[in-house]
């Protein structure tokens, strides 16, 4: 039986479920519309382009070889018919019709469906700032806004870009204005923390720094209150702290889904947005699919409702309802809510549960944070790599993985194996055994994600007690008070500048000799462990349970993660 | 109550076992001993030693914060005593006792022990050959003959090496020797291809081209005779085809486990060699445990004996066998036999079973191909992956992944990725829905891992039904007999030159013109598709079906994997 099948939304989910469907169907016809005259586009590939990694604004719109995505390549090449500056203005579910107006020539029509895809994806938030309708104030959010920015950074009229929000887009925006054009970024964010939920604030912290360091700034805790300029053009951006100079302004506060459509037509949809859908992807009319940025999700870690716009959902989403179209029954069972961002040499990557969104849902978690080196320590490309996992008390369950490390495909490669795993329930113990392929340019013998499972175990069988680099800044920054006794456990040649420049505060007795000097630890203060990653201070540690001791802490990640949060010693 | 714990073997499980055991155990000994003088290094390092990747030796024996692991360190840091150069003769289990013998003395002496750790690792093959015993001529093993070898090619007297194994420890020799030293390389290997049952011919042979292009010779199918020389000194090769000169000569036959002192013991041991452990890696005397390169696990896909001598996996069981020693219950439920090795500027990895061994151990699989980006088409540093999955038809369970793609971590976090959830029999569908972090710089929307699950799932479907690049060979060296109609679906500009060098036989058809000039194609012919990846022939796969075309077969990989597998076309 041919089928008439109506997409509504063309740029990633739509185009994806459209030519599934086709393809397995070939004799059923399908019409996708979209109000823009652009379809098919890698919309997270804008950051690349105004960065210049990607040359030409077409190149988000082509196949890997090339064939540019337009409304005849669908005709040709997919056999899905399409109308550009189409756009849907009601359904009718009872008839089975979309009300559609022709935005150009303003002229309306209807369309009969026999089934119906909703893909209308999402839409940048709106700050409804004053000042936002200045020329070179830009939502990143299609490539017309992109080009617009890149041709004004390229004549050289952006000396100072201010982004308000640091998140993915935001972030990545920051990057591109300051890595590839020496451009003055800034970045305003109301939490006090980049990827705030996402990621620990120790993990945050470490990619800020890195971010610094290659120019960009941070203002954190601040509200953008106005957008200020002059003949029309931006000049200021006005927070409740400060005033920046700005010749551009990129507002990156996330973005919302586009389910107004969905709601009138009476379709199940959030309260704050987002249609609702079930494994297979239908809506509350069974003759109606949705997915991608305009859908919530199942979070299979939560069982809650999850908002996770990203263009690889749409993909995959968009074959399963291609499949459910033509009488499949492929399921999407839900998100773990995955993520990785590239950020100048590093990445920041995630998979599961933070913390805080552990302990908002109801867990009982705690955290634990490793250094180490990302491959064996012989081979000359080895890079330290700092992961934390977070797990469920009691039943030692991982409930995520966030890590920041290299800019390459160490650091993700590592969340992909956990995100792999994470909705089946692992334990610490699945991890510690997780067969990860290995040769020295590779990984460690023992890998960092097996060693993060094993600091995990110590630390839920209290033999490691330890904080992070976080907590370890707190302890330091009230020394003066003196209560704690900071003790460093690695050779004195590592120590010693240490103990030279923090006279009666800063202490070395390499763990090696431990056992004979225990003498030197005073008894009667916390002893705050430090070596190179927190490996020999956990040595140390058990050797002073061993001898007595009750207030001993170690320094989870050492040295190496004092430095990379920033604390000057 | 306090334990002696005694572990026979000091380089990778026993050492990790032993401290392990010590940190859980502070009061309890553990008294290592090793027949060698050289513990604890870093086996899997020394073709990087060789090849000069590694400066010094003795970076394969220090930790990562430069301490070498020798005695001392045992001794003072870990609270482990060693003895070396002490070889264990005889267990005793009755009286719970290891004799041993001083090995510079000739002394020998009795060792209680409360638990016993069986660490002997494992020994390279043995061939036996007439003349293995000239200068010149080393089993890769240890140390003190990767330090041999380097210091013959840095003195160069080495100008021809000969490997005999195509194996991981052959494959890496070859490179060190061709890509550091520029030494001639030659690999002589008795199968028909490299990493035989690991990785399928295809695959193979793109690795070997890759390896050929940086100048190392292959000689498959190629039995080594007798190894020549003059004044003691290796000159030749003899095989039973030919006779190739060397200065140097590595046997890399593979690795057999030693254990014939836990079988002379009595504990239960493979006919062909190997220890046989339990979960908790207990022999089957339930005080001494084993693991590591002298023991057989099981393998988790079909649940049979496998031998996997990784230092990966001495490291975890080590592990494992610490916290059992300590009275703990921690588990080794098996492998999926995950590997990667690097070759130049490429990577072979996978991870469960390869078709050959699916087939061996009684499922009805199949094996599909996809070659795809490994970022986004648009990132810049992209470079083409394939992939290979084995997928038992019927269930949809995957059995396999197996790759070839660049150096980086690209190849292998895909091969983790699969390797975390294999052992849980994912179906194809699981592959399709796994959840990679995505970003550009890391994947395309569509990663290539959740494309092959999708291939897989059009090939278990029947609309896609094709050959990889060994069939199109088959099928194109045949071309005189006329029988099969080539047919190029890309645009022109790309398949005209084929066209042009393969009069009468190469075709071309854009895949968006083929529904209109369908008369142009024979139905009397079998029809042959190809593009260049495989996707667009598919598409045409389906048009040809939607006509009725009866013998229509979709080149998998297309012109990208041709290529890649060495056909000129």
């Amino acid at each position: 039986m041919s089928q008439h099948i109506v997409v509504i939304g063309g740029v990633a989910l739509g185009p994806k479920a459209a030519c599934r469907f086709k393809r397995l169907e070939p004799g059923s016809t399908v019409t996708m519309i979209d109000q823009s005259s652009l379809i098919s586009y890698g919309g997270c590939g804008i950051p690349y382009y105004v960065s210049g990694d990607v040359s030409e604004l077409r190149e988000l719109s082509t196949t890997s070889f090339h064939m540019v995505r337009d409304p005849e390549f669908f005709e040709d090449v997919k056999g899905v018919r399409v109308r550009t500056q189409t756009r849907a203005t009601r359904i009718d579910r009872e008839n089975k019709q979309v009300h559609v107006l022709d935005v150009v020539s303003g002229e309306t029509s209807i369309i009969d469906y026999d089934k119906l895809v909703i893909a209308t994806g999402a839409t940048p938030r709106r700050l409804n700032l004053p000042g936002e309708e200045l020329a070179g104030v830009n939502y990143v959010c299609n490539p017309d806004d992109a080009a617009r920015i890149r041709e004004g950074i390229s004549k050289g009229e952006v000396g100072k870009a201010v982004i308000i929000g640091a998140g993915f887009i935001g972030l990545e925006m920051a990057e591109a204005f300051a890595d590839m054009w020496g451009v003055e970024a800034s970045v305003v964010e109301i939490t006090d923390q980049i990827m705030p939920r996402l990621v620990s604030p120790t993990l945050a912290t470490m990619a800020q720094r890195h971010m610094e360091e290659n120019g960009v700034e941070f203002y954190f805790g601040e509200a953008v209150k106005a957008i200020e300029g002059e003949d029309g053009r931006v000049t200021r951006v006005v927070t409740d702290k400060r005033t920046l100079e700005a010749d551009a302004v990129i507002i990156a506060a996330g973005v919302v889904p586009v389910s107004d459509l969905a709601r009138e037509a009476g379709l199940e949809v959030m309260e704050r947005g987002g249609i609702v859908v079930d494994e297979y992807l239908r809506t509350s009319d069974p003759d109606i699919y949705s997915g991608g940025d305009c859908a919530i999700v199942k979070h299979l870690i939560t069982d809650q409702p999850f908002f996770l716009p990203l263009g690889s959902m749409a993909n995959r989403q968009g074959r399963i309802i291609g499949t459910n179209l033509a009488g499949g029954e492929a399921r999407f069972d839900g998100v773990v809510g995955s993520f990785v961002v590239k950020l100048f040499e590093t990445s920041l990557a995630g998979t599961g549960l933070s913390l805080e969104t552990a302990l908002a849902s109801g867990f009982d978690a705690i955290r634990v944070l490793l250094i180490q080196l990302d491959r064996a320590h012989f081979y000359p490309t080895k890079e330290l790599m700092t992961l934390e996992m977070i797990v469920e008390k009691g039943t030692r369950r991982v409930l995520g993985v966030q890590g920041f490390g290299s800019s390459g495909d160490a650091m993700v490669g590592r969340i992909n194996a956990v995100a792999a795993l994470i909705k089946d329930k692992p334990t610490v113990d699945d991890i510690s055994n997780l067969e990860m392929a290995y040769a020295p340019p590779f990984s460690s013998a023992m890998d960092i994600l097996n060693s993060l499972a094993n600091l995990a175990d110590n630390v839920l069988r209290g033999i490691n007690r330890g904080v992070g680099p976080d907590g370890f800044k707190e302890l330091w920054d009230n020394r003066e008070e003196g209560a704690c006794f900071f003790l460093d456990c690695r050779e004195s040649a590592d120590a010693g500048e240490f103990v030279a420049r923090n006279p009666g505060q800063w202490n070395n007795i390499p763990q090696g000799q431990l056992g004979q000097r225990i003498d030197e630890v005073p008894r009667d203060r916390p002893v705050i462990l430090v070596c190179n990653t927190g490996a020999r201070s956990y040595e140390a540690q058990i050797i002073l349970d061993a001898h007595g001791f009750k207030d001993v802490t170690n320094v989870q990640g050492g040295m190496a993660a004092i430095k990379k949060y920033g604390i000057d010693l």
